[in-house]
């Protein structure tokens, strides 16, 4: 949920729209996806996602949602698809949010505003970001228990079609990957071929030959070979690469 | 501009969202764009599009402007990018169609808010679906003058950014080209090579040296050959192909 959700402003937002950011992380040869939790009886999850301000592309938007839940600026960030099915809307959630959490959601007029605000068809627009986890102080928003790295092969159930949007993410996140290696940004200054095997094994979920892969990421002509890395036993030695610039 | 201009019953459609459609038409080794104008004084081209009913997914919503624009129901139709600056509205083109039409279109009430719904910011869904120009029949709407085939490298200026969402449907296009050729279904049920290689020669914009091509989309496999076609110098025949199930 977005973190407008206690104070939304209404009137200056696009109504009936999001943008929804599935937010991967990679740390030690895994894949990760940054998955807050909302502050309410119930265990819901739900992907970081914004409304869109009149005043704003939607792709500031997302840049905004993602600045908020990392703490940095320059993330690689591409719109992916728009998930706009009509029975896109958060009513079951919300019945059941209010249901289980009576002692602190009561009935008001401007609750029933909001309500009503929030229970329309919302179409979501997707984006997807790639970041080293290292990099990342994941912040949580006023309506958020907590935000937490889940390995890709263990989410959590979220809400709405958030785990199709994580699929889908997913499914054009390994389509991009030898375009988007380097934009990235997941790899030192120079590096090994096995650290970006590493990276290619986390994000595709599979294991490649390390003849095979060679191959392949060499004729992509991405990378610039430079001298053999040190490490005592000099013809064992693994060669360094780097990004041609 | 949508079939709804003149009749918007907006108070069914999701507020400041459009479907824009890319229609895509080959024939005779050309690639085409199927844009209407309008029937008001200015030369007004923009593409066709529409709102989306709060009931309709949007993707049936972009399948009902297909369906009403080429007649035809199981077009193949993609959702490519969105398209959602803040400066997106079309307050410069209806204060310009006003102007050069105040004897066709007099101030009232009711025009007052049809203006004012109009000129909010507008986010475009944008779709794009490739056609046998052969098998369609081009629909105007109430407020076209007329609707028209124009050759992908003499389009009219059209409105707003409708020349940019074109541009990047003819790169998603060519991206998914290899993977899509079947589902176009700009081919017969059997074929040859040199009819491929028109397909793909109108689509790229450019043209591929026979072998190469032949190499290249031989390697795809979704092709099977055929017996050789019979032209009266059988050794000199090409062979046919057809797409494999």
């Amino acid at each position: 949920m977005s973190t407008n959700l206690t104070n939304p402003s209404k009137q200056n937002l696009i109504p009936q729209i999001t943008v929804d950011c599935v937010i991967f992380g990679y740390e030690n040869q895994k894949l990760k996806v940054l998955i807050p939790r909302i502050n309410f009886k119930g265990d819901f999850w739900a992907l970081p996602s914004g409304f869109v301000n009149q005043e704003d592309d939607i792709d500031e938007a997302a840049r905004k949602v993602l600045q908020f839940r990392t703490g940095i600026d320059d993330i690689y960030l591409e719109q992916f698809s728009v998930f706009g099915k009509a029975s896109r809307n958060h009513t079951d959630f919300l019945n059941k949010l209010l249901e289980l959490n009576e002692d602190r959601l009561q009935a008001s007029e401007s609750n029933q505003e909001e309500y009503l605000w929030f229970t329309k068809r919302f179409i979501a627009i997707g984006y997807y970001a790639l970041v080293d986890i290292a990099k990342v102080s994941p912040q949580k928003s006023d309506i958020d228990q907590a935000i937490e790295w889940h390995d890709i092969h263990a989410l959590p159930t979220m809400i709405l079609d958030h785990q199709e949007i994580v699929a889908e993410a997913l499914e054009t996140l390994r389509g991009h990957i030898n375009e988007k290696i380097n934009a990235f940004n997941l790899l030192p200054e120079t590096f090994t071929m096995r650290e970006v095997q590493e990276v290619y094994e986390a994000v595709c979920g599979r294991t490649f030959v390390r003849t095979n892969f060679q191959k392949m990421i060499l004729e992509l002509n991405v990378l610039e070979r430079l001298e053999k890395k040190f490490t005592g036993a000099a013809n064992k030695a693994p060669y360094l690469y780097r990004f041609r610039k």
